[in-house]
């Protein structure tokens, strides 16, 4: 079996959202499992002293444009969320917390908290909704609820961030095959031509 | 006939010369011929607040990765340039000043002046290149010179970077077709089923 491809992508990514419906059955499609890592984009937008895309003149209103045009374009769902963009935090924990003993349930749980956040409209930077999304796919909600609290797992998701930035992980999605980064929704092409050897 | 299709960008940029290899294909497939319009990505950086791609930490390195394989995917030959990014004014001046005589030529200049960038690593900022260029195509190098220090051909130049900016350009390749925006050369397929009907 060859080496999983590493999907990295911000709960509250819209390009992420779109390269997650479509990254399993790419990976699959070329024998591949797909190591799903979500991170928290504020500490790479940080580093590279870029504002949120959103608040960028010019730039930001396209994007607006850009996000539903590029669902329909995919056939994928979508409906601006707002607040946008919002912490994905609490996803991100509770993700890695479900990851440790389940990790189908944990990729399972990020497209819910995909589908909550950019199709049904709900605020998953609140602890609830997280929580609420993680107990419809058969977690405990109290459990759930500790692993926000857990310092265990609040350093399992900060030592994530930091070990995807080390990675040079700046945008949502990027997507790594066998060392090689691709960063983009818009990359995919690539990927499925990368799988298929190097070029 | 159908509109034209606009197409913005800088004669500095790696995407808008990707795709200046594949716009007039796409347009005449679809019945479309293609306005070429170079701006200056300086002033647009400049209102959004932004730095020069390559100088942005994590993302300049990926970008210098990304620009020689997406000209690979596509097939299209580069070589990355140093200097990059360079000034593109006397590029954009000669531009103009053939396109009021010889919009064909224009074009041919624009293909031109990117392949003497990005494949045999002519530094086109400086304006004897410029020159020389135009002269391989059949100007003359006296009336090409003199055309660079006309203030007639220098405000045009202006004129069209600000119209630009108002209608929002911010990057390069920029796609304007019946007043739909597309920003890249990973929107050409977008920008291929929009020619097809809006969606």
């Amino acid at each position: 079996m060859k080496a999983p491809i590493e999907f990295y992508f911000d709960f509250s990514s819209p390009y992420g959202y779109l390269a997650s419906n479509r990254i399993e059955a790419l990976a699959a499609k070329h024998g591949r499992a797909v190591d799903w890592h979500p991170v928290l984009l504020g500490p790479a937008f940080k580093k590279m002293g870029m504002p949120i895309m959103v608040t960028i003149p010019l730039k930001g209103d396209y994007s607006l444009r850009d996000f539903p045009r590029s669902a329909r374009f995919h056939g994928v769902p979508y409906n601006q969320p707002d607040p946008f963009p919002v912490s994905t935090l609490a996803a991100a924990r509770v993700f890695y917390w479900l990851k440790e003993t389940d990790e189908r349930k944990a990729i399972a749980l990020a497209k819910a908290l995909y589908k909550a956040y950019f199709v049904d409209g709900a605020n998953i930077s609140e602890a609830e909704h997280v929580v609420r999304i993680a107990q419809s796919l058969g977690c405990d909600a109290g459990e759930a609820r500790a692993a926000l609290e857990d310092q265990r797992i609040k350093d399992k998701t900060k030592a994530e961030v930091e070990a995807s930035l080390a990675k040079g992980v700046f945008g949502s999605p990027y997507i790594v095959v066998d060392g090689e980064p691709f960063w983009g929704m818009d990359r995919l092409d690539q990927v499925e031509r990368w799988l298929q050897g190097p070029f």
